[in-house]
């Protein structure tokens, strides 16, 4: 009788199963497409939560103008390198390392829905996805508002939808991605980086100063 | 000899196979959320390709305001009903019967591209998609610009975003699709309908109109 209780019990508790926040794989690449009212970019990534680095090779348009980034993002380091291929050149920044966020479903978020984008009624047609809402506090006491897609098996970014009073809402999709680093050289900054000097009475780079690298 | 050529010419010209277009299965059960900057809904939908008939029943959002709508198009025999539960009541207007399109990428789009949804790397992690575009001539002599986004396998319907000078950018999402019609019985309108009489004098329905409809 005591094994039968248990036995409904984890069956109910099975059924009740709800989708959990969760924290995407160390290493991923990928594809990435951004976009606001006055922005839109595609850009290839490597991430490696594991060492904290990012390396993002970015192609967009800025209130018309087409701009190419490619940065470097070394967290643990604290700093980030903008690169210009055409010029040889680098810009050294510092970048605070408390700012690597993994890419995760915080634990406090809310679960909006799970669905299948496309269809289950024959294989290749859909995707299991979970939607996640909250907000995050920011340094100056407003509150960002998010949410974001992931993927129940694996818990792979699928979108991003991101508002911030500077920004409006931000809608990033994520596509081609691969779990693994398919180039761990991705991390390092080229040669021509070597003589680079950070600026250190600069303010710290964040993910809007490279914005500011693009208006400039 | 001749037939190595053969198996060759074969095997290359599957692996130059390109997405073409295609059209969605005509039985199609499922939910979708449509978006602008005035506009959010979420609505359930029964779609019969085959007898020219779609069944929306749509929560939303109209500039803050929220609404509900039940509507019955029947192309076929150019009538819509729209359903009022609370009340008992109909509205049965004209709908013109070369408006019924059905769910497919219209032969002249370009492919923009072909993305993996989240990851390749594991089961169910992942979903095929293409993404086409292309414009549609509007009957004043504009041109409506539209991106679609339809699985590889199945051509089943993830997210399209339209463009018209009286909406601005529509964004869709489709999802929890399911081949085939769970209850025919969403085709036909309630027996208070019976009574309902077509206003002859009246312009004939159309999306806009469902949107009037909700204004109203």
């Amino acid at each position: 009788m005591r094994t039968f209780v248990l036995l409904m019990c984890l069956a109910v508790g099975c059924l009740a199963q709800a989708p959990h926040p969760c924290r995407s794989p160390p290493l991923l690449t990928g594809a990435m497409s951004v976009a606001n009212e006055k922005f839109n970019a595609y850009a290839k990534y490597d991430y490696d939560a594991l060492g904290e680095r990012i390396r993002f090779k970015e192609m967009g348009s800025y209130e018309n103008k087409t701009f190419g980034l490619d940065a470097l993002l070394l967290f643990r380091e604290g700093v980030m390198y903008t690169i210009n291929h055409k010029n040889r050149t680098c810009k050294k920044e510092r970048l605070k390392k408390e700012d690597f966020h993994p890419m995760e479903i915080p634990a406090d978020a809310a679960l909006l829905g799970q669905v299948i984008l496309g269809s289950s009624s024959g294989p290749g047609q859909g995707l299991l996805v979970n939607t996640w809402y909250g907000e995050r506090a920011t340094t100056t006491g407003g509150k960002d508002k998010w949410m974001s897609t992931f993927t129940e098996f694996g818990c792979i970014p699928v979108s991003t939808t991101y508002y911030t009073d500077k920004t409006g809402w931000v809608l990033t999709t994520f596509f081609n991605i691969v779990v693994g680093i398919d180039d761990p050289q991705q991390f390092f900054p080229p040669k021509f980086c070597q003589g680079a000097k950070v600026d250190e009475t600069a303010e710290a780079a964040n993910f809007y100063s490279i914005l500011k690298n693009i208006k400039n």
